[in-house]
């Protein structure tokens, strides 16, 4: 994207870009069938879960003027809206952290003035909101959002793990207060005795660890050895809101004895019960509002309009990053632009606004992929069964496969480069066709033995997402269902929240670089081949590892002092400010302390893959990497989805298999010399020859065997 | 072993064998160093905890009989009197769950009879240990453990998972109590009130499942990639009792408010307590026992004596498996003629009697594996660095290390065939040679490149076992000391010992092949092949799966009935009988059901090796098998070792590589085309043409390529 700042010109090419696509943006969601409830459900909890909790956080810190039913209107509200109109439906809008932040400092500073207090907060953030979506439109308008490759992952990382951090934090002080006496319950009642309370800790205890390991589990399902390939699909696809269930179910199993309110439920008022109602009418008392406020909610408006313009551009960035393979155009400006029309309804009505969620967005498209990849593999394999069935020969059943893959596609009305279009199956045809014409199998008709349906299609399939707003809407209408669901709801434990809280925080980690460069810190220096050994950003081959510590810590400071401005009561206010600024500081003050080159590859800006460096594997390294074709490419795609942002060097490459000749009994003696000085040379070559520096890891010099038993396991495979 | 029944025989056999290892058995223990402590402390804590909580349990069966003084007093005695003159040393003695459980049903017996009661119970068992004691001394000089070769897989694996199930129940059981009323107890204190007792339980479901995660994590410390390598040494080594020691200082967590008795603590009488001593005379009483039951005795006797010379020659059997490579003779007629002595000497002075322990026999043969390869490892690693320093050649360098090598061998007096002697460093002095020569490094000075001393030397270790009497001496020594440290001993949480228990079970399954073909009876069968790329054993390929699935059930089945049998209260005694009896099943029944090929398999007697069926792995096994070898060896060992019954299919066989032509740039092109064929051909082709049957895979025929991705990675590599 180019940075322009011509007036309305983003605005217009995203509404360009996206109504190109709307229709198909529908008929895409239905077309997925059944399927499309797997990324719905998943997201539908870690988006209305936190939203709930975060309700009754507020409610404890607006004394009760903000619930659980408005933080929850206010993301099914924001979340139809905006996948009805929306550019990007792949985002996902929810009330936030720091949206949970800022109105608790607003509430600390309004109570205490006589002129405002408790009655007109309310009205007080009306004008809040008004001032902010004035300050978006202006954003919007101007083209702020053209700078988003600024935004790099120096940022963005930083920020993800600010949240990943608020909502461990949550989860610990939730945990923690198990043990202690709610401030609304009444201290006299029998769940609250000082036995009771231990009892209902420890319950918590056992419940909020209970969901945490056996929903990070669940996730890994697919590579069980044991149960059906159905059940653990299933499992993979619905276990973590199965778990929550389960842990609920398990909530109810003491009864005799056990008094209630142990363990504590979730907490929120009915909607339909007297006074919820009351901000809806808000509007009428924004005019009675002093005016010295009214100009003064500018201040708060300034850090929130800078915190959504930040927050609901990086989730936007990191629910299309590259790996993804997006096909639709992205639509920062003009979401910027619907995002001020919201928050001004939101304020109106007064309820607290949504925006851009982390890390809901990006588990929205990882979900989201691996369905699409579901439905490319089932039509695939059904296409090359029905081929083999009637005796096709090997260039046929390539032949039919590319049409029915093609027919997957979306079909894209703006123009896409035909090789992006087609790169998926490219590989697939040039090892069949090699191999069967070197085998005299072309024209033959083809079995399963040539061609083995489940795994090759598996192996050969792209990253592809399914893009589409039903998944959005869907999700957004059953947030909007809790409000009415909210008897039911309140049968949750709140421990299991606690551990909700928890998971989210930690499946958020992986794929987030800044948090792996802290692991590669604990990680012994005799230990750090492993990591080389595994799917890995190339920073950690070209950056030496002095460097690597020096910006990882650099960046750990700058989180921490982020994460304790949050503590401070009113300048805690401030804070957005403090992200807002790294993106200069990258831009300036970095360039300044490290070089070019290492800063590239430690922050690829735009996001965008490194350059390719020749990377010769060794034998050692082929056959270790091949352990990973194996699996079924669903798990190779969880794996990979989990790695989620910027650029991945996958070791295991299948194109350097398929791309050699490969011809079966006939031994080209000009080609095995060069494969055999690989296996001697050092493990990894590259033109710059600073591979492995970055890891400090011990350069032999080429030809003499590195070890003894590389060199034998070489030849032997010779 | 030979089957003779010549009185005697056997017992002058083992002395002969063990008393020309005596000395070596002490100097080799002390030589040991500091090292020796890590698996002295494992095996106390293993044989420590089990023992005092066996020893809770009958203090609550016989009315306060018995108590946890006098099984750790027992377990002490035993195992200090073994140590010192028993034949095997790496056998464990202690109190067992199975002899708790004859003691209630004998004390069940006998409480109600009026003329013997539970003043003259211990009398009573006083007349059951003699003849006992009798009756193995019968065994032992007739030679009846000359017949040990017919205890095969079937029977002892049973045994092994029959333990396994009363530590989980133990364990089950325990924190279920926890929510109860213990029945010493006064009901009436504050810490037994409803709200309290549920508290009680909730805190020890997280000490236990703490106390168990945790440890079963630090097991495999060794393969963290954090921290540096001596702390994850530490962890693996000493982990479960540093486990113990921080679960009981976590319990110490709650203080305000929490009444004494939360969690509940061990219970046992101090040794210097009143009273605690009154069995010690019992040699008295025993005089008193009407004529009647003094004959009656020989009933219980029997069983006891049934259990005692299966279990025994049993756990005797688990601790020199074939795997360990033991050098030194084992001892099982003499063994079991000095357990005779000591059951007359524990039914003397009032005290059950400890026999031969699994898994804890086992277990201290594992880690003292661990312990020679650590001390081998540093030997050779130091010779190496000494010999490159001074610029040896290559063939210097081994000859020096072969040196090192056979310094560090038990100097055996006994004839050893001298291939098994050297066999470990055989392999080494192959390939080296063989690449130097070809290399023309031959004479040249080495350097790490051509030998990379830390991972060659490890790949190239054989499993031993440093044989010796020390570490036993000294377990026994702190069980005995546990009886004057009962105060400390106290501080433990009931909870934890359950976690423990759990933990034991749970550590006793792998390796057991009954229990992993009940896994793989719940494998999707499209996972199968994922067993077959691991370690496993012969009959998962030569043993159709049908066959493998009948087997499992009737040995399952075979389990619950044993399980089923000691839940009835009095007949339970007879549980020793059942599983006695399936020595004749397996001899004369099985056979009927089963084909003796694949009974032999299933079931190979003598835990000997299947025999060596040729196996030709394609270049995709090598390639997936290949990624185990670049961990350190003690993982692989660690591994290994939990492996630990009968005949194991290692299919990464560095053999095969070192074995091979493995020459430098030299293509002998009558070598290639057949590992090409191989390449192509069936994945496991063998003689019996059974390959793969056994897990129902498809088998594809050669020469055509398997599967497109196969191939392309197949001739990638060559």
């Amino acid at each position: 994207m180019e940075e322009t700042f011509v007036p309305l010109r983003g605005i217009k090419n995203d509404l360009k870009g996206r109504l190109l696509c709307y229709k198909q943006d529908w008929t895409g969601g239905f077309s997925a069938g059944i399927g499309i409830f797997a990324p719905t459900t998943y997201i539908f909890f870690a988006s209305a879960i936190p939203v709930i909790s975060f309700g009754e956080q507020l409610e404890r810190n607006t004394d009760g003027s903000l619930t659980a039913v408005q933080t929850l209107a206010s993301t099914a509200l924001c979340g139809i809206i905006h996948s009805l109109f929306g550019g990007q439906p792949l985002l996902i809008l929810g009330v936030a952290e720091p949206t949970v932040l800022m109105y608790t400092f607003m509430y600390n500073f309004a109570k205490d003035r006589k002129d405002l207090g408790h009655k007109l907060f309310l009205a007080w953030t009306g004008w809040v909101c008004v001032w902010t979506a004035l300050l978006l439109f202006l954003l919007a308008v101007l083209g702020a959002c053209s700078i988003i490759n600024r935004f790099t992952r120096v940022a963005g990382e930083l920020f993800g793990l600010l949240i990943a951090m608020l909502f461990m934090q949550q989860a610990i002080r939730g945990i923690v207060e198990e043990f202690g006496i709610p401030q609304r319950e009444n201290p006299e009642q029998t769940a609250l005795q000082a036995s009771w309370r231990f009892g209902n800790g420890m319950f918590a205890l056992v419940l909020s660890f209970g969901l945490l390991l056996t929903a990070i589990r669940s996730r890994k399902a697919r590579s069980w050895l044991y149960g059906t390939g159905w059940l653990r699909g299933f499992i993979a696809d619905y276990g973590v809101p199965l778990m929550v269930l389960v842990w609920t179910a398990v909530s109810y199993i003491p009864v005799n004895d056990v008094p209630r309110g142990i363990p504590r439920r979730l907490f929120s008022p009915n909607p339909w019960s007297p006074g919820a109602y009351s901000n809806w009418t808000v509007i009428k008392e924004m005019v009675t509002v002093p005016p010295l406020y009214i100009v003064g909610a500018f201040i708060p408006a300034t850090m929130i309009a800078v915190l959504y313009y930040f927050d609901h551009s990086v989730a936007s960035q990191l629910a299309q990053q590259k790996e993804f393979n997006l096909k639709k155009p992205p639509s920062y400006h003009y979401d910027l632009l619907l995002l001020g029309f919201l928050v001004i309804l939101c304020g109106l009505i007064g309820i607290p606004p949504s925006n851009g969620v982390i890390p809901q967005s990006p588990m929205h498209t990882k979900s989201l992929a691996t369905l699409k990849h579901q439905l490319l593999h089932n039509k695939l394999v059904s296409t090359a069964r029905e081929s083999i069935s009637k005796n096709s020969s090997l260039s046929q059943l390539y032949r039919n496969m590319q049409e029915a893959y093609n027919e997957m596609q979306t079909p894209l009305v703006y123009q896409l480069p035909s090789t992006k279009l087609k790169q998926g199956l490219k590989e697939l045809k040039e090892s069949t066709i090699q191999l069967a014409s070197s085998t005299g199998y072309i024209d033959a008709p083809v079995d399963e033995n040539i061609f083995d349906v489940d795994k090759d299609i598996d192996e050969l399939l792209p990253v592809e997402v399914k893009e589409q707003r039903f998944s959005n809407l869907l999700q957004s209408l059953m947030v909007g269902g809790c409000v009415a669901a909210m008897p039911l709801l309140k049968k949750i434990p709140t421990s299991v929240l606690w551990g909700y809280f928890a998971f989210m925080a930690i499946e958020s980690l992986p794929g987030n670089q800044f948090w792996e460069r802290i692991l590669l810190l604990f990680t012994a220096p005799s230990r750090r081949y492993k990591v080389l050994e595994e799917y890995h950003a190339t920073f950690v081959e070209t950056v030496p590892f002095k460097t690597i510590a020096n910006f990882t810590l650099f960046q750990t400071v700058y989180l921490l002092v982020c994460f304790g401005i949050t503590w401070i009561p009113i300048a805690g206010v401030l804070f957005p400010l403090l992200i807002m600024l790294l993106v200069p500081v990258r831009q300036y003050l970095l360039p300044k302390f490290f070089k070019g080159a290492h800063l590239q590859d430690l922050d690829a800006a735009e996001y965008e893959e490194a350059p390719s460096i020749a990377y010769n594997m060794t034998f050692e390294d082929q056959e270790r990497q091949a352990t990973a074709t194996r699996v079924d490419d669903l798990e190779i795609l969880d794996e990979f989805m989990t790695r989620s942002r910027g650029e991945i060097r996958r070791t295991q490459s299948p194109k350097v298999s398929s791309t050699t000749p490969s011809s079966v009994g006939d031994i080209k003696p000009s080609y095995s010399p060069r494969v055999l000085q690989n296996a001697y040379s050092p493990r990894i070559s590259q033109p710059r020859g600073t591979a492995e520096k970055g890891l400090g890891l011990k350069q032999t010099p080429s030809p003499g065997p590195s070890t003894l038993g590389q060199s034998s396991r070489g030849s032997s495979s010779s």
